[in-house]
């Protein structure tokens, strides 16, 4: 089959590979010409312009979109103008779901279809698969099967699960209609807002790990000092190989584990990173959306506000509590 | 009625002005001897050694030890090897509830009484008056009723709960006999874990309202920084007047707010504090007594997390999640 | 001066009755004849339709929205219709901040002006006044200053917070123009959010204290039980006297602790209350603005999500949660 | 090699199980003998007392104890009484890394080795091998190598960790030894800890998924609702196909999200569970632990925090919010 590749940065390039490798041709255009040429010569259709990039799609046509959120919206726009009836934009990014909706229901009156692709896998998806999970009509998502299979990771010789068997559908091979326009990307959403939970879950467990050894270390005796509890926290841990003993038979093994003991395995205070955590809005969208739910999600909203707030130096409502300390107290800060 | 005080630091002192100004007579001491001789000069009786100061108490005596959670043990061992059947020490620290116990069975073969004395009201309680609960047996706590009665605030012109009057005791004075051993304590505890909690209540509001110009800030497009959904996030708000403002007839108005109000009033950006923000050991006690009770208190073990990760640069969990996202989709973490 | 009243339900009818006791005049209206006949007859002018009520008001026309959030829009519509140029709309209800800026943008064509005027004190404001938190342009806000000073408290006899002679305003008065549209509902919107947070601390530190005896009961020993760490958790406290102490000379006094403690005083064990507690939305909107300026507000958010499990029998998070120890461990769940 | 099991419950049994598959002895004892008899079936050596147990064993002498946290200092004084120098005792139960310390320290003049086992992999370990984390003195543990080789997984087909070449050890093999007494159970403590965390992470994100066609339902329009802000809410979700297409190239595939997808595969809406989770005290001690460290761990303490409020139908601190609404506002609580 053919499909249309619009963006070809890390995930789109990939993204294009892997179907080069399952037999399909591709169409591929992107603001840089370089990206253009190198996806070329591996055996990619090579578009110099928008136009040139939808002249060249066969009928009806397939163009994903993989580009930058806040881009998505000119170039679906700017795409939409060139193509025809039945053709169908796929927006592979990170898009908002209520976007997705908004840009389904301005498409529809052109005959358009519109799917929106939630996609996993990161960096690895080359080699591993992507993980997709899909929003839109059903006929556009069926005439793209064959597309959605190459992509995704297929069965592999992971476990069946039990049950599964009576279930059908391609959940088993890695991507899933997930239901109408903005459900794919409300379902991706959800799983970065997990995503986050997990991260965090480790993160603080190691953390606690890390610090094991406070007994140990000189603890001052004054009334702004909180006295240590527990003599007996005076471990020395070795979080590389903790993290590596985790991988095999324990309840928490899982593939962020095993990326965090990569880490640990070459890095083992983790000296090169700063501990600055980025957000990139679906864990933000994912409170919104449980808040309007009113789904309490305590476990996810904490790790959020703990990436805000690795990224400040101290917050107004820090000053708030030590300015008070102040006024009740006289209690004056401890230096760093 | 007679009271000694051992530990004539900020609060040590003050409560024996107030007894002093009630008509009540002091014998104080303090190893550091220039606080005793300032006292004196006030009107108590000093006293150069704990030896001197047990020789000077009327029987039964009531000392009542005002010093750092950290030294009140070894206080309290010297004291009740001078003391006699029947005397009476009080705690008037931040112990922990289960030293307190620990401490009343400890001295009851000797005759002694033990009390334990939670006391809020900061350095304001000169003039305030000193909020008390109280542990410890009947009675102890009903001889000492003078004492307590001139160190508590009283009714004032504070409006009187209704159906408080059929309730009768002292809880109107503003000190209370709360149970038997650490149970005074405890209560103090409790409040002071509500007290975190207020703080980083009043505190999260007034960051959220310091932050509400950001749709006027320069906002980065990039795959790393997630887009402002709001635009209408305009407002330069003035946090003195505001603190004002909600001091009359709002239902947010509190004490803790008045010092607030104070704090910007002086200093409107809050520059003179740097957001550490310390803990002193009640905070900790209360999560801990929460857990064995299992009952959830999300509230203010939040108050007593934000605390901590005030104090550090960075945490281990936040350099986890930056290596994680470094691996899984080759993020570098952005500069600050 | 004169106001006009739209919507005579508890809030709106006591601010009337205030306005008339200053010895201001009102013309009343709402869809219910007998509200109107009510304050008629204490002195305030009746309408009995929008027309009439416009046609009542002296111009320039003031005239105060007090509805629910969910009919101002069609009653601002409605009255917009019937007003002139440089009347002014003052929606005085828990509008969304951005709903304010909407109609605000809306009206200005029509040289309308539009307040947005939070308003804090419940059903206490008659007589304690009422705190008001006023966003729009400074014209109409100047204009309409009488109002405000009578609605609101007052400096009354609360103590000056140091440093406020130098730095004038209304706020020591109990209003405040906060900024343009939408800034006062914005302030007041994060006021509820503080409320919550407040309210969760009480709740959650008296919940410790209700069951500080939790080592007086039985405790069952099983694999599926954690044990009890602390024996000395055998305290039975008086939550009525404790509330009541706190009130006069502790740091936690505030008028929600006045009012717990009212609550107690005749209701010990709060039998009276099922635990459902309602939110009307400020504190999601509080949320949502914190998490769009990147604000961590841990006890907000948990003051808001408890609300949010108070009112479910069980979450599918709990479920998830059973069902995973099911198939891990072959843990059963025990019976309630 | 030759091990003493005492206990055969779900656990023990079958890592005697293991240990006879990989051609080692075993000597077992349970207080039930039919217990016995049935392991003595497949070929363990059958012991009907302890003093038959020890009796049997080869010397050094290894006495892994497998029973219920609330008896194993019975057992392990018991067992202590009958052995001789240079025996070691296995707790490979949940025990707290404290009484490890103690118990540890009260064998040692005895000249009895001491080794704390913590053992994740639950019923699956028969088959999946057993994670172990071993505290303990070094001699002990390098003796019983072979025994925890075949207890553990072993390397298996599961990748290997890039850079872990380098480092050695026995992580790899899914068995480490942590550190001195202790170690072993407050590395599996935190493992738990985890544990809770990543579970509250899926059971909330697919709690937010199961509730996304909120916009669906009918909504109540009255001051005590909030409105409902997101009419995209509209989505009708399989999270059993959900839960399977993650299992397959996604950042958030893990063995707890396996068991998940099991759990919804034959029981799509987890009818069988009512919600009510119970914790057994590794995750209260890791709060407590890192509450000493002063680590901040939100995530995980909510996750705990979660679990508590399952059990309950209301609590105090909902009473109390209920009540604080009822006298300010005069809000009655909607029915359930």
């Amino acid at each position: 089959m053919q499909l249309g590749m619009i963006g070809l940065g890390r995930m789109g390039a990939n993204m294009v590979r892997r179907l080069l490798r399952a037999g399909h041709t591709a169409v591929v255009y992107d603001a840089n010409p370089d990206a253009v040429k190198q996806l070329a010569a591996e055996g990619a259709i090579p578009a110099a312009t928008l136009e040139e990039f939808v002249a060249k799609l066969e009928k009806p046509r397939n163009a994903w979109v993989m580009v930058p959120a806040a881009i998505t919206d000119k170039v679906v726009e700017q795409l939409a103008a060139l193509l025809e009836a039945d053709d169908t934009i796929i927006d592979g990014g990170n898009s908002y779901f209520r976007d997705d909706r908004r840009r389904a229901a301005s498409l529809q009156p052109k005959g358009l279809h519109y799917l929106d692709v939630g996609t996993s896998g990161g960096t690895h998806g080359l080699d591993r698969g992507y993980c997709m999970m899909i929003g839109g009509d059903k006929v556009a998502v069926e005439r793209m099967d064959p597309i959605f299979k190459s992509l995704a990771p297929g069965r592999g010789d992971i476990e069946r699960t039990p049950g599964r068997e009576k279930l059908g559908g391609t959940a088993e091979d890695g991507y899933l209609h997930c239901g109408p326009s903005g459900a794919g990307h409300f379902v991706k959403m959800v799983h970065n807002g997990i995503e986050y939970g997990l991260m965090a879950a480790y993160g603080e467990g190691l953390d606690i790990l890390a610090n094991a050894n406070v007994a140990n270390q000189k603890h001052e005796a004054d009334a702004e000092t909180a006295p240590l509890m527990n003599p007996d926290l005076v471990f020395d841990l070795n979080l590389a190989d903790i993290t590596e003993v985790w991988r095999r038979g324990s309840v928490i093994s899982s593939w962020l584990l095993d990326l965090t003991a990569a880490a640990f395995a070459t890095d083992p205070k983790l000296d090169g990173y700063s501990g600055r955590v980025s957000d990139s809005g679906e864990g933000r969208w994912t409170i919104m959306a449980a808040i309007d739910e009113a789904v309490d999600c305590e476990v996810l909203t904490a790790a959020l506000y703990a990436r805000f707030r690795s990224r400040k130096e101290h917050t107004i409502a820090e000053k708030v509590c030590s300015a008070m300390r102040y006024q009740f107290g006289g209690h004056l800060e401890k230096k760093a």
